[in-house]
């Protein structure tokens, strides 16, 4: 079963998985669009910290180590010349809670390094860095 | 300004873009999720309709011959073994209307060759390929 993507109007599209979830995307009123939804590349990025956050969700839940609160911070920066690949991307990961920092290495360096496949689909081009804070 | 992806409960994600725009990420009740949108890995495929598609629209509107409706199909192939990034995707570009074909030809190939960033990405790990379709 395929992934369908169906132009709407102007710049807006929708996406549709094979199991019926959608997503919109549209561009800047710059490129035509009416900034109704996430770009695709944005939507790249906002993937990126689902893969790795669920992989980091995982780990910790295996570990019995979850943490109150979990959001990632992510800028990226683009090539300057077409196709404006993504060449340094940036995720700064922050918890809150009472975990134990040894876990909290351990399962970032996990996805980053074995298990996010968005993660090293993006490394196919450039860099991906990390850091990560512990707010008690 | 960064993007945001926050951790909402089990394997839900809210993705959010500097300006507002926000995406929902989950995965299947058999990694521990409820399925109630699509996976990172699946927003990329859509991401990847979105942009190439994006430029396809941009390119015939420029060339004035814009198609009366237009989707994509999507399919992957995953890698077997971790991260199991998307090793050969393929493209279907399936056109309505009395467009021409040399138009449709060159705007996916400008699309595929140059500008598309989310196809660009994916080509760093894998192959991308396409097929077209106009039905008149």
């Amino acid at each position: 079963m395929a992934f369908t993507v169906r132009w709407k109007k102007d710049m807006l599209f929708e996406g549709e998985t094979p199991d019926g979830n959608k997503a919109l995307m549209d561009t800047s009123k710059e490129h035509g669009g009416s900034n109704s939804a996430a770009t695709p590349m944005q939507l790249v990025l906002l993937a990126l910290g689902g893969c790795t956050g669920m992989d980091v969700i995982a780990i910790l839940k295996k570990m019995k180590d979850l943490p109150e609160e979990f959001f990632m911070e992510i800028d990226a920066e683009r090539a300057e010349d077409h196709p404006k690949i993504y060449k340094k991307t940036t995720i700064r990961y922050v918890f809150r809670g009472n975990l134990k920092e040894e876990n909290v290495k351990k399962a970032i360096e996990l996805s980053q390094n074995k298990y996010c496949s968005v993660s090293a689909i993006l490394k196919g081009v450039g860099e991906v860095n990390y850091t990560y804070e512990i707010r008690r």
